[in-house]
């Protein structure tokens, strides 16, 4: 009898997350029933929002369970299929986790076509991630042709590509990441101005001023934004990767009073609100991706058991661009 | 010869400022020239503001000047004119500050009618406090019919005409003050909730959640109303009152995160961007203070003399509703 392993939640980690608390499980691969569809994935995403789901905290995405796979986007290729709309051979995206085999009724399966870009794409530059960039830079931030717009974490899936969306809008874009590989990328990519915020005092890289600043780490970097943003700045707070792990809440910013002074707006989104402007994004950004107007890169990790380890080292900044792990044979 | 008292800047305080920091100056009544009008004041306006630009800080007004009077909005009757557009017995709102005669070209003076509501309301509720409120309220917060509005200071100016613009559009409203008759006060504006923050946990009287917190007293009152609000909840940031007379900055709210996974939106403003729109507020509040739907007060201390008292008893909550100083004869 066929078996697919799964990666199961074994404990809710404090701080950083442990091996303990995560197990390697092995199932039975099931049978469709009618209307359902049997998958074998090729890649699973592993994301920032993973770590918080962990603990038992009722937020925007329901908490993981203990003994239960982890769960999150996949693409995987429709192997056993007693569903019309969804015929054996097909790829498609399922939220249905860490595991090698997945079973599906269908309902939440998006449709990946390998001809437009390699499968893995449709987790990261042309899937969430990059919806993500996408409507939290041209939606939430709204920037304007010649206004100057900050990334922090420039080179994971989500800034990467807002840094560069932005540079299409005619924004100079200053981008931080926290290795020299990482700013050789922005560098590549074609940031106008890049560091690496271990290396340098973001105060003194952003004493030009910001119009808009896109988050995605959160903590002290949101301070020394506010300092830097001029009037009628924008803060567009997508993620907090560097909090995830915290097991005390940190400060927050002692300038606040920027907020009246220079009447900057702060706006928070989660991707999941803006499902319906996928095809609008795909419409934008699928031809930018194809003609080579915008680079992606992939961390990738081989091997379902290395998945605990491939979110680690997201958490500790380890990826350059999307970090996935390859289960399965892909296109 | 006629003289003229004014209040100038002393010294810049630190921490509170004290009486040697404010200094009483007689000054000539001036002539007016060609195109000039001078205008003998009823009532000046004491502001918040006021407080950080004591201060040698460059923000949205610049700071007041040592040795200069403290400026600010005054409204008065025009006794001298050689301006057309200007006539000897008209009353006009100026921004010449805290001084019994004022000589002004006739730029920035709006017209005040005294039939409509007593003059006093152009510094008012009819006034930039009013404004402040309406556009603070329906532009920055755009609240829809049947959501939780939380004002805090809700019995200063701009607070109580906030909550009232809130209950007139259909919403729920909680207020917030520093004084049993303060609350008394908001319970008969028709605040749904009241709360003396002197006496209750803000915690607990929020505890039902709210939509949208229009703050105008900074500090920690943020982090709880930031707890408090429901997903896509939102941040009127209109003013820190608490903060004005701070030597350190407090230090943010902790729970910062709650900006990604409730989709917040903390938005500040500066009334002096939204003048454009003072004939659409005057048309919508205006009938609404003659119909009395709309209700208000004033605190008014007698004698230019007596403004740094003003201004120390509003920054240590001493008035309800608007705090004015009177120091002419009015209609």
């Amino acid at each position: 009898m066929a078996t697919s392993r799964e990666i199961h939640l074994a404990a809710r980690p404090h701080g950083v997350p442990q091996p303990t608390d995560f197990a390697l499980v092995e199932v039975e691969v099931p049978e469709p029933a009618d209307g359902e569809v049997l998958i074998r994935n090729a890649y699973m995403s592993v994301d920032p929002s993973m770590r918080p789901r962990m603990n038992d905290v009722k937020s925007y995405l329901p908490p993981f369970q203990v003994g239960e796979a982890m769960s999150g986007g996949a693409v995987g290729q429709v192997v056993a299929s007693r569903n019309d709309r969804v015929p054996v051979g097909s790829w498609v995206v399922n939220w249905l986790g860490w595991r090698e085999f997945a079973l599906s009724d269908g309902r939440g399966l998006m449709p990946v076509d390998p001809a437009i870009a390699p499968i893995s794409t449709a987790l990261g530059v042309l899937g969430m991630p990059g919806l993500t960039a996408w409507v939290g830079l041209l939606d939430i931030g709204r920037p304007e042709p010649g206004e100057t717009v900050y990334v922090s974490g420039a080179a994971g899936a989500v800034g990467s590509l807002a840094g560069q969306i932005a540079k299409l809008k005619g924004c100079r874009v200053i981008g931080s990441a926290g290795s020299p590989e990482k700013v050789a990328w922005l560098q590549e990519l074609g940031f106008d101005e890049t560091f690496d915020y271990r290396q340098t005092d973001a105060r003194e890289a952003l004493r030009d001023g910001i119009d808009l600043y896109f988050d995605n780490v959160g903590g002290e970097a949101l301070e020394v934004a506010l300092s830097a943003l001029r009037t009628h700045g924008r803060v567009v707070a997508c993620g907090a990767i560097s909090q995830y792990n915290a097991t005390e809440r940190p400060p927050g910013p002692r300038n606040m009073s920027y907020i009246v002074t220079k009447r900057l707006r702060i706006e928070g989104f989660i991707v999941i609100d803006h499902f319906d402007k996928f095809p609008a994004f795909l419409a934008e950004v699928g031809p930018w991706v194809r003609d080579g107007k915008v680079a992606y890169r992939e961390t990738v990790v081989d091997g379902l058991e290395r998945a605990p380890e491939a979110l680690l080292g997201l958490l500790s900044g380890e990826n350059i661009g999307k970090m996935l792990v390859k289960i399965g044979p892909d296109a």
